[in-house]
Formats: C-alpha cells, structure tokens, sequence
C-alpha cells in the first residue's frame, strides 16, 4: 500500500500520475521526449539506459517496465529485463554504449563523480556530445522516477511477465497515453 | 567548462536548457508546477526544500539559486541560502515543515529510504497526504536536476549575491521564461 491515499488502484508511477494530473503532464512529456523522441541513440538503447539506472536505484518497478519496453523495440524477448540487472553479460553492447552506460552509472551515484576521464572515454569511442547529454538526462531523470514511485511507497507486480504487456505499450504508443485528463 | 560543448555561455541548467531546448519545455513546466503552481505549501517553502536538497547533492547552482528564489519569497534577505546549509538553525521551522524536510532528506538518499515512520511523523504534525506527495516529487526533481547540471560539468557564479537577479525572476517570474523558442 502506498503511504499516502491515492484514491485509485494503479501500480507505479501511474497511481501518482492520477492523484496529481498536473504534475503527470510534465513527467509524461518528458519521458516521451528523451525515449521516443529525435536523438542519436535509438529508443531500445535509452530504455536500457533508463532500466538500467533503475536497477542501481533498487526501483523493481521502473526497471522491469522499462526493461520491457527495451525488450519490445527489439524483440520481445522478456530476458533482456534480468540481462539488465546481470550488467548486460548476454546482451551485445558496443564500446561506445558501455562506455555510455558507465556514465550513467555514474550519474545515478552522484552529478559529480561524472568526471573529465568518463566523458574522454566515451568520446573515444564515438560517443557525440548530444549522445552524452542525451544519457546523462536519462539517467539523472530516472533518479527522479525512481525515487517518487519508491518514496511514496507504490506497489509494483513483481514477476517480468507482468509487464509484457505494459512494456509494449511504452515501446509502441509512448507515453502520453498515460497521462490522466486535467480537470 | 561543462563536458561537452553547449553552444553558449548561460550558466548552470540554463545552458543545457539552450543546448536542447526540445527537453527544456517539459523541465521547466515541471519546475513551473512544482515549485509555484497550486500547492498547499508555499512557494517559499517549496524553494527551500529544493534548495536543501540541492545542498545534500553538493549541487552549488542549484542550492544557491533555489535558496536566492525562496529568500526573494520572503525579505529578500540572502542569508537564507547559507542558513539552508546549516540545516535551518536561524529559520523558524515549524515541526510539521521540519518532519516534511526530513522526508525530503530521507528521498534525497533512496526512495526506499522513505520509511513509515517518517510518514506517520507528518502526517502525526498535520501534514496532508498533498503535502507529502509535493514535498517528495519536489525531493526527487531535484535529484533529477542537479544531476542533469554537474553531471554535464556546467559552471555556476560562486557568491550567493551573484544569484540576487536570477532567485528575484526564479520567484517572481517563474521558470517558463527559461525555456528557449523551439525551432
């Protein structure tokens, strides 16, 4: 149960979403904006950035969602979700991505431990400035999800199953669709 | 000089607002709604808890500008930014904004850090479930922000007067004025 009313039965970030609509519409815009909007990483890539900043944030709810969007721009394939978790140990990942992904793990621990040699390091690798910005957006936002699904206490399913067919949804139709209508 | 190069010379979040304004607009809406839309708590009460939050980040633009925009709420009277910092020991703090601060802190660390008993320490001094829910999504926004700001390397001014201007428009201008035209 949630520490507060929230006067609806959705799990996650959805029942906050509907208890405040107003705050719900930024939210919802932004996560369209940086995983399905124009950028140089595709839209599989930044849901497993954002999955996997979840994952470091102990959020079991919007790493698995996500994990199954991720999964969902690719193949469907529902073990991406638990390759996430294992540091991407099955999952083919270029030097430019992993080193991508270093920041953002980074990022989750503090703005301030991204240092001078991450950056070099991804850039080596191909990395553009955009690329960068765009994972260190990500993974700064998913600090912010994470930490208001979680500190007020949502419920969230808890096997990978249950998310197929949200994970889809995310993929395919975005996230505008889960914005409640303002009053 | 921030990681990656941003095209202009704005300091703090307002160069990453420039350098990707399409992310800007649902950023500044957040902190729009967050910080002065309808709340139960005031505007200054909103403004100092992102400018406490910022602090435990060590995000100095973030603290020191928030902390400027809550004083210019009140008096004016800068010396909140630095008693921010020193956990509100000149500030009348009433225990119900004290149980919400600490609630604030506790997200600051981990949503999963917020425990029942600091929700029931609230809600125990009168606080609404409204007032819990802002006071975490304003905690977690900040750990958004801040990271967005250091973990891209921006540079911010050093003294609290050079935030004077800048807190003056924060409160009573408010945030949409920082977006960029979007092409």
């Amino acid at each position: 149960m949630a520490h507060i009313d929230l006067n609806n039965d959705n799990p996650g970030i959805v029942g906050l979403f509907h208890f405040r609509p107003d705050t719900a519409n930024p939210l919802c815009q932004l996560a369209e904006t940086l995983l399905r909007g124009p950028s140089p990483l595709s839209s599989a890539e930044r849901e497993m950035i954002a999955s996997y900043v979840s994952y470091q944030n102990n959020c079991h709810f919007c790493h698995t969602s996500h994990g199954a969007s991720a999964a969902h721009h690719v193949d469907g394939d529902l073990s991406l979700i638990d390759d996430i978790k294992n540091d991407f140990e099955e999952t083919e990942v270029t030097p430019k991505f992993r080193a991508l992904l270093d920041i953002a793990r980074k990022v989750q621990q503090s703005g301030r431990e991204v240092a001078d040699e991450h950056i070099q390091k991804a850039k080596a690798e191909g990395a553009t400035d955009r690329e960068i910005h765009d994972t260190v957006l990500i993974a700064a936002a998913f600090c912010m999800y994470n930490r208001y699904v979680d500190g007020l206490g949502t419920w969230a399913p808890k096997e990978n199953e249950a998310y197929n067919e949200m994970g889809k949804m995310m993929a395919h139709e975005g996230y505008m669709r889960d914005r409640p209508e303002l009053d």
